[in-house]
């Protein structure tokens, strides 16, 4: 049995993941802090693992406070940058407990991540187009553009030649925003909740990778999973695709 | 049996088409006349219409001269402002012979347009993709250009409120281009001919309209339906909606 | 003012039908009758319109009573033949009580329907795929069935040709059900809601249309539409297409 | 320089391959052998790979003959079974001549199989569409056959619990084809060449997998990546994915 505890519990993913803690058979929910409670022993009631949902301005404290009360952070909070990281691996390896963290806790959303990875070295052209609701206050996601990052990285490892583009014209910027050399479109619609869309193309033939993420609970599954792995996995995990068990 | 002349006959889109008159029935080809004939009687060997597929800086010129010479031109070259539309109407009425001029012919494009146009009063949100080969010049095609004015005027004439849209932070300038107040993104991809979608949003639902053209074959119904129609709508018509029956 | 009583307030659209409700500004909720309530005056609460949804088994009965009662129903629960909706025509002349029963609330999924209809008569080839829950118990979705009904009668109209299917083989049955002569597919896939997808096909082109209902919540923008546009529609008003201004 | 033969050189396919290799610098186009033609060294002038796109009647013949040959086939003709394909495999040891027998060389599609393969293990639901041009003869397509087989080994291989689906009515048939467990929808389109797309769901979630093949071109770059690689692997590959290096 996990003992768990939730930071960020009165939160809607923090309030989500304590559902979906306590309907599991081998996790029990011991915690659930909130904004105000410090992040100690006496709160954390003896938790293995802590599941961190909270902001940007406080996920990195609240993450090194649960490596000193030795439990095992699983983070979906975003904003974290190369810097921070490193500081949570140095952190981990030295207190000698593990951590992970996750820009993006939906399988399906891991998965396009993994094979526009995988098939960027066999396709011509690449774009990536993600779909959000309205109130989202940046463009592009996250997830978008490390999607971007890992097919531009694979087209260089392939030595691919550059897209093909000939746009001599674009006086309103259709062409979406370059990240890492990949155009990356951003759309903003009510009714959407959180999706993209990898487009491969060939002369003659197109792959298409769609992740569709219509609620919350697409997280959790991605979280019981991690919450399950992070304490046999050594210092800090990045990402939710080496506990799928994708990694190559 | 309508006597069909094809003005830029050994251009792609000429020699479709001569091939589509010369596949029906009710019609005849008389005349191919490419970029050195001159559009007169002698030439046009009394033709009824002209199918007109040649370049932006020929195709108005060539549009008057069909009209001095008393054959109907149906027009599918693309570069048409309002002012020059407007020369060519003045010139229709005053000399008695018709004339179409279409952004595009086909008719799965025009639909889209159609539709968009009848369902932009519903919605809280629309966006526009359109996605082609990555040898077109501008972006954005002109079909999703004018997809983006009717929903613009579709909302103006409903009094619809402006789309939400958070977005504080767009560093890489992902939103897309704006075209009348509407976000217009271009996707350019090895292996696609022409293709349009525009997304409609309401809270917890979503309407999608999408165009494939495949190759040039699928103008050729279209521009078929524009010589049947063009000598029995007095004047200019602009679009095939009209032809279509699709006008309310 | 418009005096709002809802049948079924206890099930899951009815809940969320008294939300939209007294969300609204021009209308008040007056009364809530579940499952054992009488639909009789005293329980009706002096309400003019009554927006019903609770169970094919019990719907027909609810709507006479209403109309006995004066409060036109407003009718989201499915089932509906033939027979029973001429009995409730009949009955609303009758009484100069009117009543709207339509098998879909969903804009987009109205627009689906009506746009399929248009298009239907320029295209070689038509098909319906709908998706939805795993917990649904039939197949096709009444939505579907409808759409194909839609697409055949439009194709007689205009005296298409049958669809060309070269198809000889199909041990397993892939090639989907015939409903009205247009193939229909049901998927059944964990994670969705309710979403309806129709391709027309013509040499070298395809479109698509696509409707996609995420939540109940999507339905109550045409409630309230129905709600607001009963009293001025004599008889019994089938479909939302008319209210919506989209009759032809 | 490799010296290639094409079999089937008067055919669509055929002569889409012999353009393939004369195009690239790799590879020398040394025979183009037709129906009339013996399949001996008198005719396959020196060849050392031999690209097969014939008939399900001769294709088994022809590969047998190559290999007697010391030609090595690279083979695009369907209609293979096992007992076929282990023929193959014990001629080509004790031959010692290479053959490479694949259902489909896009490469799209040979990664949507791959990925589906990868994938499915995750999801609770998973169902495959496949649409082709309405001249198919059969369905469904082979391809997406083999997907749903990859897709039903491993979810046996993971130990997946049986997949949702409460349908209790389905008079038309329209919930498609069970495959190896997996529902297959085949959907026949004017205008369309080869799509296939494969749905997975789980709470929440969607992950869309799509291959989109417009015209035989696609299949060239698998083709020309198979004859290079042929030689290099012993015995018989069937399919595309080791050739790719995809396989695990």
């Amino acid at each position: 049995m996990i003992r768990v505890a939730v930071i960020g519990a009165a939160g809607r993913m923090g309030q989500t993941a304590c559902q979906a803690v306590e309907a599991v058979d081998d996790m029990t929910l011991v915690a659930r802090l909130d904004a105000d409670d410090a992040i100690d022993a006496d709160h954390l009631c003896g938790a293995d693992v802590a599941v961190e949902f909270t902001i940007p301005a406080h996920t990195e404290a609240n993450v090194h406070a649960l490596l000193d009360a030795g439990v095992a952070p699983v983070v979906g909070t975003t904003g974290w940058d190369d810097a921070a990281l490193e500081r949570v691996r140095e952190h981990a390896c030295a207190s000698g407990v593990n951590a992970l963290i996750a820009p993006n806790f939906a399988i399906s959303a891991v998965l396009v991540m993994e094979f526009a990875r995988q098939a960027a070295r066999y396709f011509t052209s690449a774009e990536v187009i993600e779909m959000h609701h309205p109130n989202k206050l940046d463009a592009p996601s996250g997830t978008a553009a490390q999607t971007a990052q890992l097919i531009a990285q694979a087209r260089r490892d392939a030595g691919a030649a550059p897209m093909p583009d000939a746009t001599q014209m674009d006086p309103d910027g259709c062409r979406g925003g370059m990240v890492a050399g990949v155009p990356v479109h951003a759309v903003r619609l009510a009714g959407l909740n959180a999706h993209e869309e990898v487009l491969f193309g060939n002369t003659g033939e197109q792959l298409v990778l769609r992740s569709d993420c219509f609620d919350r609970s697409s997280f959790m599954p991605g979280v019981l999973a991690a919450v399950r792995a992070v304490r046999n996995r050594p210092g800090l995990t990045h990402g939710l695709a080496p506990v799928l068990g994708l990694e190559h």
